[in-house]
C-alpha cells in the first residue's frame, strides 16, 4: 500500500509499504480522509526520535474486515491509545496512561497516513451517518479539545481566553464556548482571528491584553512563548490547560506560578463519542479549518503546505 | 532602631533606621525571634529587584502598643500580606491575593529583621503561652506546608515526595505526613536525610529514584533543577506542588506535562491558625531544624551562613 512514512527526521512518500496484518482483536481499516496536526509536524522535527513508521492519527475510515464480522463497510473514527488492556491503569484510568501503550502513528503503531491501518476494536467509534468525513477527520482533535472540559470544572461567569487561534485552538475555543462562556480568542496576527471573530467569539491580540485578565488560560501556541504568554495573561489562582507539545525545552520564570498560585494543567487525549454527537448536531464549525486536501502521494508538499504560519487544517485523501 | 536592610544587590545592617510609625489600624510590635529563608537568600539576590527596606518576614513579637490597647505585651506572630481590605480579592479571596497587597519584607513594607515592626491588627495572631519563641518563629513557614492542604485534596493512601530537604521541606514533609500518608523525603545528600530518617520518614537520594514513582511530588528545593526532577519522578495523572521561588529562568521540557496530564499548582502562603494549633499540640518538630542563632547586629554573617549547603534554619534576635 501507499504510506507517508517517517525515519528520524526525515518524511517520505512510499508506494509499497507492507500492508498491516490485524491481530486478533483487530478490524483492518480503509482510510478515508485524514488529517495533518501540530504534533505530526513537531514530529518530522524530532519530538519523538525513536519513532519508525507510518505518521498520523486523524482520521475517518471504513472496515474492510473485522473479526466479528458485522462491522463490515461501517465508517468509523478510532482512539488512538492503544493499550495493553491488563494493566492496572488501562483498569481504573483507561488506556490513555497505559505504560505499556501504543499510540497511533505517534508511539509504536503505524498511523493513518497510509491506504489501510490495522486498529483494535475497542478503538472504533461508529460515526453517524449524517456527519460527513469532512467533519468526522476533525473528532480526534475535537475530542481533545472536550478532554478540557472532562479535567477541570469550568464555570460559565470565568473569563477565558484560548492563546494560539489555529488548527486546534479554534476547536477548543468553541468547546469553552459551549455553554455561553465568555471565550476570548488571542493571536499575534490580526488576519488569524478574523475567522473567530466571524464566529462571535471574541479576538485581541496577545500583546495588547493587560496581564492578569483571564481565569483560565488555554495554551494551544505549539511554540515555547505560549507558556510565558500565558502565565502573564492568567490572573492569581487561576488556571492555565498546556496543550502544545513539541520538540525543545522552554525558558521560563515560573515565580508568578508559585506567588499568584496558578494551577497548571497539561491535557491531551479526550472523549470521542461526546465528539460526535458535538459533530452531529452541528454545533461545532469544522469546514472553515480546512485549508487545503492532498492525495496521499502528495503528501511531503502537504506537510509544507501545513507548516507554513496561518495555515490551518491540512487533509490527506489515500 | 537597628535593621537589616536590602538595597538592591546589597545587605547591610543599619543601627540607625527609622522606627516604623504605626498607622490607625496598626501595632507596633517588638521583634522578639526572626527566621531567614530561602525567600531573604534569593531577595538579595534580587529576586524581586524593586524591594529597598528591612527584609524578614518570619517572627515571633511583642505588642508594644495597638489601637485597642487591650493586645498591649501579647505575644504575636503575623501573616506576611497586608491587602487593601477593600477590592473584590480581599472581600472574597483573601488578602494573599490582593492586588494592591504590601508583604512584609518582600513588597513595599518594611520586615521583622528589626527591633519593631508596625502591623496591621488584622494581620496579628495572639501565640498560645506554651509555645515558645523558637518553635512560634516557625509559624509561618509551617502555615505555607499547610497551604498544600488547603490546596488539594490529599490521600492518605497516596505516595508522595518532597523534593529538597531543607527548612521548608522538611515541614513540608512533616505536614503530609500527619495522616498517615507515606511521605519520601528526597535530597542530593546521604546527610540531609538523616533528620527526617531519624523522625520516621522515608528517605532516598533523588537519583535513585525510578521515574513516575509519586501521585504527588512537592517541590520545595529552591533551585531550578527542582522542578525538572518534579517531573521527572510525578506519575501519569499525578500532581506537583512548587513552592520555589528564585531568581532567574528554569529551562524545562514540558512534553511530559503534557502528555502525562500532569497537574502543577504553586503554592505561597497558609493559614496561621491550625499552624499555631500544630505548634502548640507539639506534632511538627522545629527545634532540629534551628542551625544557629544570631544577634541582629551579626545578621550578615547569618546571612552568610543560613547559604551554605545543608545549612536550615538560622535565627535572628534583635
Amino acid at each position: 500500500m501507499q504510506a507517508l512514512c517517517l525515519k528520524p527526521g526525515q518524511l517520505s512518500y512510499c508506494p509499497d509499504y507492507p500492508d498491516p496484518i490485524p491481530g486478533p482483536d483487530e478490524a483492518l481499516v480503509r482510510v478515508r480522509l485524514a488529517g495533518i496536526c501540530t504534533t505530526d509536524l513537531e514530529m518530522v522535527k524530532g519530538y519523538i526520535p525513536d519513532f519508525h513508521g507510518v505518521l498520523g492519527h486523524e482520521f475517518v475510515g471504513e472496515v474492510v474486515s473485522a473479526p466479528d464480522g458485522c462491522r463490515h463497510g461501517q465508517r468509523v473514527v478510532a482512539s488512538i491509545n492503544v493499550g495493553c488492556s491488563t494493566c492496572a491503569v488501562c483498569q481504573v484510568k483507561g488506556f490513555e496512561h497505559c505504560p505499556h501503550r501504543q499510540t497511533l502513528g505517534i508511539h509504536r503503531h503505524d498511523g493513518v497516513f497510509a491506504d489501510y491501518v490495522a486498529i483494535p476494536l475497542r478503538n472504533l467509534f461508529a460515526v453517524p451517518a449524517d456527519v460527513p468525513d469532512e467533519a468526522a477527520v476533525f473528532t480526534e482533535p475535537l475530542a481533545a479539545a472536550l478532554r478540557i472540559r472532562e479535567q477541570v470544572r469550568l464555570r460559565p461567569s470565568a473569563a477565558m481566553a484560548v492563546i494560539g487561534p489555529g488548527r486546534l485552538g479554534l476547536l477548543v475555543g468553541q468547546v469553552l464556548a459551549v455553554d455561553g462562556t465568555a471565550v476570548t480568542m488571542l493571536g499575534r496576527h490580526p488576519a488569524s482571528l478574523e475567522l473567530p471573530a466571524q464566529w462571535g467569539l471574541q479576538t485581541a491580540l496577545a500583546a495588547d491584553v493587560p496581564d492578569n485578565s483571564f481565569d483560565l488560560v488555554v495554551e494551544v501556541t505549539g511554540n515555547e512563548t505560549g507558556f510565558a504568554q500565558a502565565i502573564r495573561l492568567v490572573r492569581p489562582l487561576g488556571t492555565i490547560i498546556l496543550k502544545s507539545t513539541f520538540a525543545g525545552l522552554s525558558r521560563l520564570n515560573l515565580s508568578k506560578v508559585v506567588v499568584s498560585e496558578i494551577t497548571v494543567i497539561g491535557s491531551r487525549c479526550g472523549p470521542f463519542a461526546p465528539a460526535l454527537r458535538l459533530l452531529a448536531a452541528r454545533t461545532i464549525a469544522t469546514n472553515a479549518l480546512i485549508a487545503a486536501s492532498f492525495p496521499l502521494a502528495e503528501g511531503v508538499a502537504a506537510f509544507e503546505k501545513a507548516a507554513q504560519p496561518g495555515v490551518r487544517k491540512v487533509l490527506l485523501r489515500p
